[in-house]
């Protein structure tokens, strides 16, 4: 077997872990496997390295904080290959460089173009253990260092795992598996055996911070089953899997929260054709991910427009929006980053109705006021104040009886 | 003028450092000079890395390293760029990589083959203040991270003045300039005005830590003057420049110590011709510098051969020597690492005798027993037992009239 590992931040945070991570890297191995190893920075050192930057700029230069930021997967890569090979294994580092990750110019978020794995497939011809750097790439035209955006390492290891055809990526983290809600705030949470990639897809779109988004549409374009499993435990995790059709008998599989949330409102925007597009065109082009989109319905000519992006592009956001409100001739504008986004999902929802009025009605109950709402096929999801997030979190979980026992 | 500025760990041992090193690069540049920026790692965080590998391997790995090590040289270019930036002034920092370090596959002690410095001429063409990590370059088969030793900022800074032919390398550190002996030892030592490579050259393989010894071949072979002087300070430090005939009038210019000395002593070695090449042949090899070596006179066909490394090359070069021991029949071998190594330098040496004479008189004044002596055109250094060492240097100091006033 060819098998990827993932290893997060917190499976390697000190150095007693670095070599628990090496004993399950190289039990792997003696059981005749083929492994590929990727990691993340120690626990707190991205946010460490953005802490420095940001005392040194407001909104610091994206290429630098790429080359800032990669360092910290370099030195978990080279740290485990250390490890290793004082251990008596055949072990190499790589950088996104090394490993072939050639991705577009879009510092912070980049994308992989494709990987170039002759580097990683010669060393496992040699059998070695290669233990490949997570997060980071290196930009197709510039040749500078780019980073795929916060979780990439779970990019990284599934975009691996296609490029190599693997037959399993290990997602290791501190939690043994993908549970009905955050086990933090909802006590009887029950670990999630099998998902289907699409629900997935939306749990982590909608702040299930267990697997990169990204990662997740990979794995689900190239088939390659993801292992969700505890660094810290021998428990299978939670296996994420292509759909198979009695998933559909659960309505609901999970409930997720998303606190980084912020909402921009633009006040009394002239209601003409194009407008939509003179505003979210230069947003796109700052490269800020909008998430929902509320336009009302408009009084004489003017109307609010709303939309949310995620809290830590606020201030990136703002940037351009104040060039906006001048030239769409708005009246002004205002940002709300007190707000939470609550999310249920299951494929269940495409057969059976009625799911999100439950959903409003839970809400409702609880005296929660809800400020904006999306759906997709296989999810609702609600704005509403972050103050109310784990009361509406407990509450969708028990209503959609996910709970233990 | 083309101006090289490196600035150490100490300059950018934190964030309102690197904004001062960031002030003081950016009225550089606003006077009207291109401006090239070599950083270190920030203090201590090369020997938190090196911590961090040591708790995972006695002897880590030399590749996986100069991964590990390199990083600290990023954060600190990303850093000052970001800062070069948030005021204003158009920056970029480039990777030993990017600067164009190719270097042999020596790892951790790699030489500098040649600079292709084509990206950081175009950043200068475009007005940008280039910011490299120092420490670094990539090699020329493999294509790995490779690092140019301790202290090799410095040697990276002077390399580059002479591959873009500036006019001045610049490195800026915490003291104000180099002393005529350590001022923390020696309350009364003077700094130097001016002082020639020669000198320069013996001082820093005599322990001086002002500059690594490379860089000053590389600006004596180039003619690169090397202004050494403090970050916090605007005083004038001093100036490395080439040879000038009334320098010679100074008999002694500075007295120096280095404690990252060890011995190893080969006992009864089997005296035959080849013998030095089959011991000193696999310690080469294993990139170890010797520095001493001393042969005792012949008994009954058997010898005693005594030589001095870096003591932190001490376990690597102990594992040669078990080897080598079997190897030529001897009868076994003894490590000291609590010794030390005085010195005394001077191009005035050369034409004035007498001078090492003095320099035992004054050790033997003083109840220092000499363990082994080693002489140069322009240098006398003596190994000591460790303990003596701050005695010997103030000794010395006086003997030969260096103080203030």
């Amino acid at each position: 077997m060819l098998v990827v590992q993932k290893y997060g931040g917190t499976s390697v945070g000190d150095i007693e872990k670095i070599k628990n991570v090496a004993r399950r890297v190289a039990q792997t191995k003696d059981k005749g496997n083929d492994v590929v190893v990727v990691v993340s920075a120690m626990a707190g050192e991205t946010d460490r390295l953005i802490g420095l930057a940001q005392q040194l700029a407001e909104i610091p230069d994206e290429r630098e904080m790429d080359l800032l930021l990669s360092s910290g997967e370099r030195v978990s890569a080279a740290l485990l290959a250390i490890a290793l090979k004082a251990m008596g294994y055949k072990a190499r580092s790589f950088t996104g460089r090394q490993a072939g990750f050639i991705t577009d110019e879009a510092h912070t978020k980049a994308r992989i173009k494709r990987i170039e794995a002759k580097n990683i497939l010669e060393a496992l011809k040699r059998g070695e253990i290669a233990v490949v750097a997570g997060f980071q790439g290196v930009s197709e035209l510039s040749h500078d260092v780019t980073t795929l955006g916060r979780g990439g390492s779970d990019t990284t290891a599934v975009a691996l795992a296609a490029a190599l055809n693997a037959d399993v990526c290990e997602i290791y983290t501190d939690v043994t598996g993908v549970f009905t809600a955050d086990p933090r705030i909802v006590p009887n949470a029950r670990k999630i055996e099998k998902i289907c990639f699409e629900e997935m897809l939306e749990m982590a779109s909608a702040g299930a911070k267990v697997l990169q988004v990204r990662s997740v549409e990979i794995g689900m374009k190239y088939g390659i089953p993801i292992h969700v499993r505890s660094t810290f435990s021998e428990e299978e995790g939670t296996m994420v899997v292509p759909f198979s059709k009695e998933m559909e008998e659960v309505l609901v599989s999970a409930v997720t929260y998303d606190k980084n949330q912020a909402r921009i409102t633009f006040i009394d925007v002239p209601d003409r054709p194009g407008i939509a597009a003179s505003i979210f065109r230069p947003i796109a082009d700052a490269n800020i991910n909008v998430d929902m989109i509320v336009q009302n319905v408009s009084h004489e000519g003017l109307t609010d427009l709303s939309f949310t992006v995620a809290r830590t592009d606020l201030p990136k956001a703002v940037q351009v929006v104040e060039e906006v409100v001048k030239e769409i001739g708005a009246k002004g504008y205002t940002t709300e980053d007190r707000i939470a986004k609550v999310s249920i999902i299951g494929v269940g929802m495409r057969s059976h109705p009625g799911v999100a009025a439950k959903m409003f009605e839970t809400l409702a109950k609880e005296g929660i006021n809800i400020l904006m709402i999306s759906t997709s096929e296989i999810k609702v999801s609600c704005v509403i104040d972050e103050k109310y997030t784990e009361l509406a979190v407990r509450a969708l979980h028990d209503a959609f009886n996910l709970g233990e026992g």
